[in-house]
């Protein structure tokens, strides 16, 4: 990646003795108890670790659609009822992987990625070639299409895990696009990426040469591995599976290719079709949730997120009475498009057993659904409405007179 | 922080052997090294790594200004060169303390913050109780007054690296003060932090109720303990020694103190106070920068971070001749108030001698100065200029004609 790394690894090794020195030198406050061991403050100079006393983590669940098929589908969820803010951590970020765990252990310095199909000039970058063009940064984030809450789910880590938001930074694809010289017949690109199944999708040409970014950083630093270092494919509102990872290829077609099999995510059912490219809007409750517990009546700040694949996010409602009636909730950050944002409601719960809820509405101002009328849309008995797409319905949380919060669609 | 923890723990032991499975499911790719070692992917699944290719560390420096009386400053510097978009990486996020590295290692439940003086009600808070008030959150800068460039810098590391960015998130004090209720002869607040110095400043009450954050979260997260976990204030704009760490106590005054004598960070002397409060405007090029070589004639990317303590950035400009001439730089970040705003100009570089630099102006039309500026406002030498309170000036980095970049100021 960078060719001073050896030196400055030498220079923390010649300063150690410095920091043994400042942090011998240090004594304990009144009321403070001893602190991280000596012998780990260099390393804790060189890339800081957070508190023992916080312990949120990833959890992994793994589903077998059909296994001879199409293999292993192994999500990490993101804790969201730990969430602050819009950015997710880069330790902490959601991650989806085909075929088990594995995570491609790319050096950056054999990584290529190739532009070809139908354009004037076929191009094949290094990623120090990438790095020389001009760049964006922006704040986006990722759904996984199977971010589907389900009755039998416990948290909101289970319920909505599925989706996080960074910092991305990288090339502009148009630039790369304009640069190859996209032949007039074409219409769609094919973006595969380099790890064991070779995910691919195909993604609209107005897209691509619209908002896409080829990245190489997230939230400041190189893209983490198991979000597809050294290079990612931002694909700002599109769910997951188009953001694809260890990104090596993109080839400029004249049609869609129903590449990833396993997924189906191009839906020939113009019903289903329009639930599957773009995300939300959507917003879920983060606090008070699910396995969460109010410790008794009072004042309570209910929290959550917001995010829509069709821009920014204009209003978030709250209802306290499972939906009979709403009141606004308040932005608690900047709404940037196609990013995660913070809403807040100042709730004075009185006790009583109440179901909450958040809906939110986007800049076109479309509303997000209750599960009601989406079972409503289906013709189906809303206990059993069978998820097509994205789930963007909204979720309820039933906090009970002791103060304890269940799924509220248990 | 979170009655859950164990729980999870357990849920992540249990899937250990489903973690395994998966993760001894996967087969190596053509060309693919083989990853992570399964043994740890279950740890790795609950907070994530970076690359082993990505080596980007902080670096520790101390100066003992004068012993006796103040200690030792201790300074750990963001690997600025390597930074991408506006957000730098909690884990390389600067920080300064006093009497060396020791870092507080506070228990969240057992800490307190006070609001007291000036006061109608004083007030004392647990970490649950701020978290069930309403907070905002917002992206800024912080910097230290003592991040200034000298001829014996190589990097930008060295020259810069003490300043960072990051979304905090956490309780307006605005809010808490009011609940409080402010006297009306009160001018002034001290804020302490709990570390062994007792970290304390003055602050301007009409700066403490128009947009300072009482903040608990940092990135997403819980703040790192080297950025002040579990409670820090941040003073959007001012220089870091105001953005009280550990914070556990809020003295509404009539009258500023002096309590941080080491600093003597409010000066009597209006002609410096108005150096030392607030920061900026300032820009510096991190790429190319000192110790950064370019591969040939051509084209690159300069890139570099813009902010003000005033607010947004409205524009940066670059120079290739060493400033007797200037262009305009892009944005390619949006542009926050009081936030890290990262620039970028497309050059092609002619093989020859160079001399670059950066300036920036912010929302209220202010420029920053060259250091030649500086020296004339002080009368001084341009060569021996003596920096007083902040030094926004202008940074040059000579690029050789052998593509090597050193300090323009050597």
């Amino acid at each position: 990646m960078d060719s001073k790394r050896s030196n400055r690894r030498g220079f923390l090794k010649d300063s150690a003795a410095l920091a043994g020195l400042a942090a011998g030198g240090a004594r304990l406050g009144k009321g403070q108890t001893p602190g991280t061991p000596p012998k780990k403050v260099d390393e804790l100079i060189a890339y800081g670790e957070r508190s023992r006393f916080v312990t949120s983590i990833r959890v992994p669940v793994a589903e077998r659609h059909s296994p001879d098929e199409f293999g292993l589908t192994f999500h990490v969820l993101t804790p969201l009822q730990d969430s602050y803010g819009i950015i997710t951590p880069s330790s902490l970020h959601y991650t989806a992987t085909h075929r088990g765990a594995f995570v491609p252990d790319i050096d950056p310095r054999e990584h290529r990625l190739m532009i070809h199909g139908m354009v004037d000039r076929p191009l094949v970058f290094t990623m120090d070639e990438l790095k020389r063009l001009p760049y964006v940064s922006r704040i986006h984030f990722i759904e996984c299409l199977g971010n589907r809450a389900k009755p039998t789910h416990k948290t909101v880590q289970d319920t909505h895990g599925l989706t996080s938001c960074a910092e991305w930074t990288g090339v502009p694809l148009s630039l790369l696009l304009k640069e190859a010289g996209v032949q007039n017949s074409a219409s769609w690109i094919v973006a595969e990426g380099a790890e064991e199944v070779k995910g691919a999708s195909s993604i609209p040409l107005a897209k691509a040469m619209d908002d896409c970014i080829v990245c190489y950083a997230q939230n400041g630093e190189p893209i983490r591995p198991q979000q597809g270092f050294p290079l990612r494919l931002m694909v700002p509102g599109f769910e997951g599976i188009y953001q694809i990872k260890y990104l090596r290829r993109i080839k400029v077609v004249d049609r869609y290719y129903m590449t990833y099999d396993d997924y189906g995510h191009i839906n020939p059912d113009p019903k289903v079709a329009a639930l599957t490219h773009q995300i939300g809007p959507k917003s879920v409750i983060t606090f008070p949730s699910g396995g969460q517990q109010l410790s008794g009546p009072g004042f309570y700040e209910i929290s959550g997120l917001a995010w829509s694949g069709a821009g920014a996010i204009r209003g978030v409602e709250i209802s306290t009475d499972g939906g009979a009636s709403w009141m606004n909730a308040e932005l608690r950050s900047p709404a940037y498009r196609m990013a995660h944002t913070r809403f807040g409601f100042h709730w004075k719960w009185d006790g009583k057993e109440r179901m909450l809820m958040s809906r939110c509405t986007d800049e076109l101002g479309t509303v997000q659904p209750t599960r009601a009328e989406v079972a409503k849309y289906w013709k189906e008995p809303v206990e059993k409405v069978r998820i097509r797409g994205a789930d963007n319905s909204v979720q309820p949380w039933k906090v009970g007179s002791d103060g304890s919060v269940h799924n509220g669609l248990a």
